[in-house]
């Protein structure tokens, strides 16, 4: 690992991830980086977890409670749980032996908007921070840290924590250097400011993370790849459903709502978004910019069509050949790409500000424009909110994606009453399947109900959904939003006893 | 009216109410002042009421829509929808006729967060707005607007209506001249700048409001007094809730999370609200401010006491008794109050970096921490959300206020499910009843519904509720929010059927 750790005094503090692992005591809240797969440690969370599985072994159960910035991977949180040894988890995750844990009662979950985080620990609501583990790219002469493939929470750890773990990764591209925009602005009221970026491609604080050389406790060496899954090619659904999308932006930008360059763009991760991107390059749009989460490989492609000028982000999420590509070209995507922290990625402030056009993916909707997008049936957790709150909130248009069906045509993503609420009809202007788009703004409860309908359900469902609405509209107990409580949640409950809301 | 209306341009364009309603052709989109029952147009609305009775009862039907800034009074809200004259409300009502007409589908209702309006209209998503009436308190020489007792979406109004009619009353104080700060500093994105506002007390607009002259198409004059209803002295459970509320604050004040000083103050309107602004009189509180929607009377008390150095808010919401009060001493109160368009007095921008204390009433919480603030029995709409998500969603701690029965004891506030969604578990702090407050900071799902189980609700209904609670736990579909989903309503069912939640 020539030249990776350049500063003298921190080359001194290189240790096996075993021993860094056991200056985490039991107990501890543990700040890790990591946000959707890019940038998270990969050796202290294994030999973590090793400790961990057989102290719980040996019947003296230790366990942690793990911060990072969003979902990480099966080596991180994936071998945590299934050591049996997060006790509470937040703010978000996407891993499956995490969620059989959370579901299954023996592990607690707080489901945060990504934006309130940094300022909750801040605030002290989350307890101390004992330890950060935060992967970098690389150590400066004077002892600054390289920022890795994602930013997350890692500034937040850092300063909170009392002791900080580095993980320097020689997999990581040298070339991330310099593509990061560290804002050290932020603080507590009421000493608040003005974050001042009126542009996606503003920077407003520095390239590197800053960390006391004192608080370094031991830096570990890796260089294992980031966990970049290939993307499936779109299928006719995503296909149908992105279509739907840009005639939606199109039509916008025609009759003059939006420019040509549309608005900043900030899109949830997965193939539909991907397809929305890869539609993007043939539609009539040009000089774009994206305001967003996750930089993945739809948008290389319209970068390098020169469609998108500029992409804001906090971290990357790129399948393996995306990651080739991006290092072969690195030169040309570092003026075009900006990590942040997810702080200022998703800050209410600056999306309001800028205007995002918001697209997001769902669980389920209801015909009166409410939006599940975490618990399936109700009760059960899926991921987490994420990001999508920050950004549908304050969007300029929040838009929502989904399939009309899932489990193969046994579920209507469109229902009668969502069994969970994460985004209020007071945040959703259009909604979206394969079917169609539904355009709710300025439409009352009683008019989006037949919108939502006639769009966006799937035509096998409509019937029982019109019927549904009509009888409500005769029979509800308060006529502005119709609903027959005995009934508002009887597919979710037919599902559950017959593995199917069909009749 | 001597001295009201100095500018002689504009005295040549008074006119009759009658008159002036004859320019608001049938099927308009209408923008009038008010906000709490404060500064709407008095004369106008009744004769508008008269033509739309007159023609509805020809059989030539008509109507129009009417927006505003939050709910008016009987002489507005009331006239319209008894005249069955309105179209499509927003973005806020209280007013017993509509509510009425809207829950039977005689009337359209779009529920808005208080600080999306303005910029919807902007956007053109409402459609085009043909005519604003808008209650002023004088007209300077050269032209300029004196607003009255509330801002609310004025400014938005007069910039976007084509033809403008004004109501001067000379009812409200000559003092309120200087009061005002409007900003004209908002615009649609991109272009969007920081909103330089950094402490409630600082001024970042003019005091008047701005029209072009040949926008005006009619004056009429007035003298009829704002609604101004008196309060009830709070009841025993009113000042219970504040007592906790009370309690919260100065622990948090205690353990250094807040200053002495507190941080600024939002409070909902109501008895609850009066009896913790009340409270904070002997509280061990100093140098308060307030940057909310509505100054009422406590707040007037509290300035009186040298509590409160400074309130930030978009209307009086005042008794006759504090009027008189005002009027008496407005020199001082000048000083100490500012009025601002709705859309900065609930700006989430602001809202967050003030980071303000936020309490609201609701209309129901879950054991989870989800949030009804508007609907009965998950269909019929009381109120609408008002700023509440404004608040709620950004600021530094957002409590929710509720006595814990309400129908005199027949309901309980605290349900297994909440029957509607406004304020998602995402954005609630804690939730207080007259029984106690549930700090939900830092709990996961479980852990939250044991506190607010134990603290908040009644005890009559705390064994049903645990009953609810372990039954979940044991056999729900997923555990992360346990939940039987065919008992998940069923409290409310009970109520619909039989008049009562108890058992
Ligand atoms: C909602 C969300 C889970 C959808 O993810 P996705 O990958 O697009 O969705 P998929 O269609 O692949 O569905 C994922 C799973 O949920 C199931 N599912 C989808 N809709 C369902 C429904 N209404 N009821 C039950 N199950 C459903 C699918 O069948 C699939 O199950 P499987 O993994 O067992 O096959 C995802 O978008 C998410 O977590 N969103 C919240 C966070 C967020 O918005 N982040 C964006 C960045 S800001
Ligand atoms: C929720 C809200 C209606 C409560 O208002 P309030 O005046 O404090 O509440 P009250 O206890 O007087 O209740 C009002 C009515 O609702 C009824 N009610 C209260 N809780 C109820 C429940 N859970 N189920 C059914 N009815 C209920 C009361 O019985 C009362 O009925 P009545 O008028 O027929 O007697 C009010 O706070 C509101 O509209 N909030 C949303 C907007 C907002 O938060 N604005 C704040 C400014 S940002």
């Amino acid at each position: 690992m020539p030249g990776r750790i350049r500063n003298r005094q921190l080359a001194t503090k290189i240790v096996e991830a075993d021993e860094a692992a056991r200056l985490i005591p039991a107990g501890a809240n543990v700040g890790m980086s990591g946000f959707t797969g890019a940038g998270y440690p990969k050796e202290v969370p294994g030999a973590l977890a090793k400790r961990l599985a057989e102290a719980n072994a040996q019947g003296d159960p230790m366990k942690v409670s793990l911060w990072t910035g969003a979902s990480t991977a099966p080596e991180l949180d994936g071998a945590l749980a299934e050591a049996d040894g997060i006790e509470l988890r937040l703010p978000y995750q996407s891993d499956p032996v995490s969620r059989e844990k959370i579901n299954s009662g023996r592990m607690d979950y707080i489901d945060i908007h990504l934006s309130h985080v940094a300022q909750r620990v801040w605030q002290g609501f989350l307890g101390p921070l004992d330890v950060a583990v935060i992967e970098i790219s690389g150590i400066t002469e004077d002892g600054k840290l390289i920022p890795s493939s994602s930013v997350g929470n890692n500034k937040t750890w850092i300063e909170q924590a009392d002791r900080v773990i580095l993980e320097v990764n020689a997999w990581q591209s040298e070339q991330l250097e310099g593509m990061h925009d560290i804002y050290y602005g932020t603080t507590l009221p009421p000493y608040r400011r003005p974050i001042p970026l009126t542009d996606p491609r503003d920077r407003i604080g520095v390239p590197y993370l800053e960390c006391p050389p004192e608080k370094i406790a031991a830096v570990v060496e890796t260089e294992a790849p980031d966990r970049n899954t290939a993307f499936k090619e779109p299928d006719g659904i995503s296909r149908a459903i992105a279509g739907h999308v840009l005639d939606f932006l199109t039509s916008e930008m025609r009759c003059g709502r939006i420019p040509e360059s549309l608005l900043p763009l900030q899109s949830g991760v997965g193939n539909v978004a991907n397809a929305v991107l890869a539609g993007l390059r043939e539609g009539p749009f040009s000089g774009l910019t994206a305001y967003t989460e996750v930089i993945q490989d739809g948008m290389l492609d319209l970068i390098d069509s020169g469609t998108l000028r500029m992409a804001s982000a906090t971290a990357f999420s790129l399948s393996p050949s995306a990651v080739d590509r991006f290092n072969k070209h690195a030169d040309e995507y570092r003026s075009r790409i900006l990590l942040r922290p997810q702080e200022i990625s998703n800050h209410p402030e600056v999306v309001r500000r800028l205007g995002c056009l918001a697209m997001n993916g769902i669980v389920e909707a209801d015909i009166y424009g409410n939006i599940n997008s975490t618990h399936m049936m109700g009760s059960r957790i899926q991921n987490g909110i994420g990001g999508s709150g920050d950004f549908a909130r304050n969007a300029y248009t929040s838009i929502f994606v989904t399939p009309s069906t899932a489990k193969d045509g046994a579920i209507s993503t469109i229902v009668p009453m969502v069994s969970h609420v994460d985004h209020t009809e007071h945040d959703v202007d259009v909604i979206v399947t394969e079917q169609g788009a539904a355009d709710l703004r300025g439409l009352a409860p009683r008019q989006r109900a037949k919108q939502i309908i006639e769009r966006c359900a799937h035509p096998d469902f409509r019937p029982a959904l019109r019927d549904y609405y009509e009888r409500s509209l005769a029979a509800s107990y308060g006529g502005h939003t119709p609903h027959l409580l005995d009934e508002s949640l009887s597919w979710h409950r037919k599902y559950l006893q017959e593995g199917t809301m069909r009749v």
